[in-house]
């Protein structure tokens, strides 16, 4: 077994880093605070005997040799950047529940055949550049490295400029390693193991994604003296086109999501029709054609309500992933871990992606899950107990070694 | 007849000043442009003789003396400020037609009875501190200057302390100086003079406004992992809202409008349901009853969409006028100084506020209005020709001797 305590500790210590404005933290992707994290990272793997490798995106590949010269790694990952009210579990618990099977190895006294490589991918969020698991996209071959580095935050700023002003460009080219298998252990991040009273989610599918960013162009004018029947008003299609992707979503019903975080009003002056107007409609479903049918809707009623309007209608997918199988022989090591130590267990589709689904592209991958409180994420009051942390720590560890060999 | 090349030079010379990023304008009140604007428009002011008083507001008032020492000045007004996204007329052809009228009397050596001030208000767009039009708000006493100072902008800046840091705090009281009459000159910012082929509008009433702030709270959550029935979403009121505004203001036409202009979502991520949104309504009408019905419906649907979908609901008036009537006599010397000379002209009520609504409340106090091209406004491309901008200037002028007496 893992030692629970020594995790916690970590992640209460990490939490220090980037701290948020209610509890959770701040730490998005490329900030001074990342780089804080990525170095307290780096000496806390040092301490433990590993060996880094950076990428070309930024990512941090920490290496427990293996006994076998040729055998390839066996891959634990996850991030360690948040969204900008984030909670200090996700993304965080899985790069150091992978650190805290290291020390567990090294007290242990055991070696491994295969070597353990602890992972934490570069911009897992997207908060601050979609799409979100950037630096695994572009590692699958799935997202070319110079849009990567091109994408834009709010304010303008290039990936690739903040990237190297934070220094962690690294020398290897992305992609280069081959992996024998890769484990994700991450909070579920919904409310469904709470709810079932699991201790443990045995994740065998990821719900696939679009993530559609419209562009209205409406005529900006002034709200007091244009009269309503003049007006070329890209906030009232904005809000059409959230109600209907409310309705398209509900008609998906189960296993279907749609909805809007981001919104951008230009000028956005209280007396100023928008414009412009730029948001972000994300969708999701386990189920291709689910997806795909709600993607076709949700871009054909766009069009029509901008076209009742007279508003400017432009949609880009800026976030894509289809829905994910993980590899039924991993899966099946998971739920047998979770069997052996005596922990409750479900199976489960993550609603979330994780870079686990790009991984999944280039290498047998699955993930752990454990329960979070009232299946709260992307908020700072996110929270899970000592105790789910360690099971599914436990689990980790002994899906790791059955993996790795000894 | 004033000198409508001068006029327009110094319109163009002003428009250099904190440029927009389309032709027009970013002169936003209170930053390192506004006070680029005043100083320029202070040094034009004391090349014309006029010397300077400014208050605690930091107002700008440019006098130029009268030959009656108990003569209470005749004001001409209007503001340098503009929205992020301006033209380059709004508010500033009424602050340099002022200052042409002055130039002219110099020109032909005329003294007037009563002395002429020429005014630039703080802060009458609104756009970086609500509400618009707030140092003649304080200097009419409907607003408390300790309000005023408290108010912040989009990054939390106080205008106090930005009016300090420009260096523009005044030693005169707010609102101590008394006014004999006051008159406004401003693009009209609709469609109706130059639909109507008019080259005067004869200002007879301002519409009134209510600015609506809502807060809406709802659940931050995870977009992917978050089922559609555990949402409590903000975003969604809020869209729904937008329409109601919409259908509310239909309800009441003619004679009213409604939209919204500026809207935060927090904290703004692709995949995060916001815990937080803020936007501000804004609704007109010329009618204090459909006012006054407007504001009641769209408080009620709000709080009604609202407990439907669990979001929490406050509601703070950020801005308020009621409906402005303007004086009948100083309106009767507008047209028929219109008349005298020769423009064609017609009654019109402003859909825009102006300080000259407030300056109604403690002064005889009128308009005029030239049109603009398309009724475009709050927009970069906002234009007008020189020679309405002369029109409305000579109206103007012979409107203030024949008030200011020679
Ligand atoms: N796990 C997680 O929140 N990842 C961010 C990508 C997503 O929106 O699913
Ligand atoms: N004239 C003008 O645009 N003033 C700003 C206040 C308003 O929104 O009416």
């Amino acid at each position: 077994r893992i030692n629970g305590d020594r995790l916690w500790e970590s992640l209460m210590e990490m939490a220090k880093v980037g701290p948020g404005i209610a509890g959770g933290n701040n730490r998005q992707t490329l900030t001074d605070a990342d780089k804080e994290g990525r170095e307290l990272f780096r000496s806390w793997c040092e301490e433990a005997g590993l060996s880094m490798g950076v990428d070309k995106m930024g990512t941090m590949f920490m290496t427990r040799p293996g006994n076998d010269p040729e055998a390839l790694p066996v891959y634990i990952g996850s991030h360690l950047d948040t969204q900008p009210t984030g909670g200090k579990y996700d993304g965080v618990l899985g790069v150091l529940a992978g650190l805290e099977v290291v020390r567990s190895l090294n007290d242990l006294g055991i070696r491994t055949r295969h070597p353990i490589v602890v992972t934490n991918w570069t911009n897992e969020e997207g908060a601050r550049f979609a799409p979100a698991m950037l630096a695994s996209g572009v590692f699958a071959g799935v997202i070319p490295i110079a849009h990567a580095y091109a994408r834009t935050d709010l304010e303008g700023k290039r990936f690739g400029d903040e990237l190297e002003r934070i220094g962690w460009v690294g020398e290897e080219e992305v992609g280069a390693r081959k992996m024998h298998a890769y484990f994700e252990y991450h909070i579920e991040q919904g409310p469904i193991l709470e709810a079932e009273d699991k201790q443990i989610g045995v994740v065998t599918h990821c719900q696939g994604l679009w993530w559609l960013e419209f562009t209205l162009t409406g005529k900006e004018a002034h709200t007091g003296s244009t009269p309503m029947n003049m007006r070329v008003n890209a906030g009232l299609a904005m809000a059409r086109i959230f109600e209907m992707v409310q309705d398209v979503a509900m008609g998906e019903q189960p296993g279907a999501v749609g909805g809007v975080g981001q919104v951008k009003f230009a000028p956005n002056s209280r007396n100023v029709l928008p414009g412009q107007v730029v948001f972000t409609v994300d969708i999701r479903s386990p189920d291709q054609a689910k997806l795909d049918r709600m993607r076709a809707a949700i871009e054909a009623g766009a069009a029509e309500i901008c076209a009742e309007l007279g508003v400017g209608c432009a949609v880009e997918a800026v976030g894509h992933f289809d829905p994910v199988t993980f590899d039924p022989t991993l899966v099946s090591r998971v739920r047998a871990a979770a069997e052996k130590l005596g922990y409750s267990h479900m199976n489960i589709i993550s609603g979330a992606g994780h870079d686990a689904c790009w991984a999944a592209k280039v290498a047998p991958a699955t993930m752990i899950m454990c329960p979070c409180v009232d299946g709260l994420s992307h908020n700072e009051a996110e929270d899970i107990s000592k105790d789910w942390a360690t099971a599914g720590a436990d689990v980790l560890f002994h899906a790791v070694v059955e993996t790795a060999g000894v």
